[in-house]
């Protein structure tokens, strides 16, 4: 990420008067705290401590285990051994780029992707771009896509499968869709070229870092030494946490219940910018933690971040979710899993007030 | 590592008959189970649980101010802002490799050193070797070396100080060290060249997986950019309890217990080989968990490893920590640990049984 927006929100993130319209962070409301508690206390004083103690690279058998089953639900065919667990997502994207890609190539992604994803592209010497003439492989979101909150459609799916390159499904919102079941995941198409990267980040707890990767079957081992390598094991607390709390939780109803607070909070945040910015495009997403507006002109990026931190409001710029960091035509990504809900009508008013200025400025 | 081994080992460490000399497993009493999980139960309550949440990629401030104080003491020029906080140490090491070495070039290590540390040279294209020929960088473990449990000596340090190359000081056992004060790391004389390492794995608990790398100054933005790319960030949950037990612990007083702990186990533990084994060569360690021991013989190491397993015994075989995998000449890792040290002599016993039939096997 550009060293200025780091800068900016890091200071706003850390001002109390600054309502927090940006970062994806999912709300603290919805962490089951007592239960994680309760998780705690009983695997610390397990015999051996195996919480406390080194672990497997592969990570916990029965974590693996549901996480198959749950992909077998939805058509993909994943054996528990093949499930990788893995420190986050970010760290299953970085084991498939390493595992698929050399510096130097190209990677497919939307035209605005997920901006974590793209630094590490870059940062592995990748060139991702929304449309490059020959593509080494493919990064995509095909439940519910960031920033956009969207599926993929049939002819998107289609065309990225046609292309027989290897594929980068990250499904962190998946299980964030709003209606009906988790799609049909890629994986369950191209099981031989799809790299499947999954998280608890965003329906249990981010601060667990525990995520997963399925990688194609030939790939494997050499995936499992990979990973030892980079760090030797997922955390073995995170995961006895998770483990425990997976066994008691009807995982199945959190869900249920999250998807039903977050569109909420959706409404509540497309609401507000349909009150103060009218004039801004916005398709309200299919799931997820954001919407993804289109101011009604342009102005300069960091003058607006700058303006709406001013204000009290932060946000996250278009730029950073583009390939080529283009800042226009202008992009506002606003999320709403994380602000209070009772603060979304001022921030946007903030916000408005940030574009009026910037826009004032600008014909002035 | 070998997967032979690999196989061997997962086995012998899941059936309960076999005492596990093997490992390199801190010791579960130690682990302060009570206040880490009052710890938890503390952070867990606190307003934003940011125990939960996404965090920093640089780590919690207060963990890295108390690691750069530590340093400060032993002489090191370190500010807080140059701690990054890793998935323990082995990310650390991942990350300076990265940041210092191209596929294809050697690095000095010692002639038996750190397996772990080894495989991901060796995963990154790097050829570790005792004495390259011209290695592009080295590593090395000053304090407390693993697995001989000694310290550098003053020559040993000039040496490779002098060759001018970039260092990669692992410091993970340096205050497990019996007597005196820990070392001053190679840091404090190399402050531009020198990447440092270190843990709590081995002082408090693995499974929380909280290490540290002290970059170069130069290289400490790419290296937070490289971090943050890797995995976004340590484990939030991790930092916050291990932030919150420092801010409670004496910390000091622990240590002094813990290597009075390891020390008397590690006393039992060569009784033991002394009494049953009284033929097999052994240097009493300064420091660490293990014994490194050389038999008065030769033999196939994996007949050995597989005939100890047989007698109810595992240790790890030499060849794990040579850089070339050498089988001889026979080495042999016992770890006084993890076992509990009623089992000690029984240990030794078995190993002395299996090592008379596979020398008596080989004479026959």
């Amino acid at each position: 990420m550009d060293d200025a927006f780091d800068v900016l929100q890091r200071r706003a993130a850390a001002d109390p008067r600054v309502i927090g319209l940006g970062g994806g962070l999912p709300s603290e409301a919805q962490f089951p705290r007592r239960a994680l508690a309760s998780a705690f206390l009983r695997v610390v004083a397990q015999r051996g401590a195996p919480a406390l103690q080194y672990g497997w690279p592969e990570g916990i058998e029965r974590l693996r285990a549901g996480v198959a089953a749950r992909l077998r639900e939805r058509g993909a065919d994943v054996e528990p051994r093949e499930v990788l667990i893995t420190n986050g997502a970010q760290q299953a994207i970085d084991l498939a780029v390493q595992l698929s890609l050399r510096r130097g190539q190209s990677i497919a992604v939307d035209g605005e992707s997920y901006p974590a994803a793209l630094d590490l592209f870059r940062e592995r010497g990748l060139v991702p771009a929304a449309r490059p003439r020959r593509p080494a492989a493919a990064y995509v979101m095909p439940a519910v896509g960031n920033p956009h909150g969207v599926a993929m459609s049939t002819e998107q799916r289609a065309r990225v499968l046609e292309a027989g390159i290897p594929i980068i499904e990250d499904d962190a919102y998946a299980e964030l869709r709003w209606e009906g079941q988790p799609a049909r995941p890629l994986l369950a198409e191209a099981r031989d070229r799809v790299f499947h990267v999954g998280t608890f980040s965003k329906t249990l707890a981010p601060g667990l870092r525990v995520g997963w990767l399925v990688p194609p079957r030939r790939l494997l081992r050499r995936a499992l030494h990979m990973k030892q390598s980079a760090d030797l094991q997922p955390g073995s607390l995170a995961q006895a946490i998770l483990d425990d709390f997976l066994e008691r939780d009807d995982f199945a109803a959190r869900l249920v219940k999250l998807r039903r607070f977050y569109r909420r909070r959706a409404s509540l945040l497309a609401a507000a910018v349909r009150r103060h910015l009218p004039r801004w495009r916005l398709r309200f997403p299919e799931g997820g933690f954001a919407l993804w507006l289109e101011p009604d002109g342009e102005a300069p990026e960091l003058l607006l971040l700058r303006r709406a931190i001013a204000e009290g409001v932060s946000f996250d710029p278009g730029s950073m979710f583009r390939p080529d960091c283009a800042q226009h035509p202008l992009g506002v990504r606003l999320c709403f899993s994380a602000a209070p809900a009772e603060a979304f009508d001022e921030g946007v008013r903030r916000l408005a007030r940030a574009w009026t200025r910037v826009a004032a400025g600008r014909r002035a």
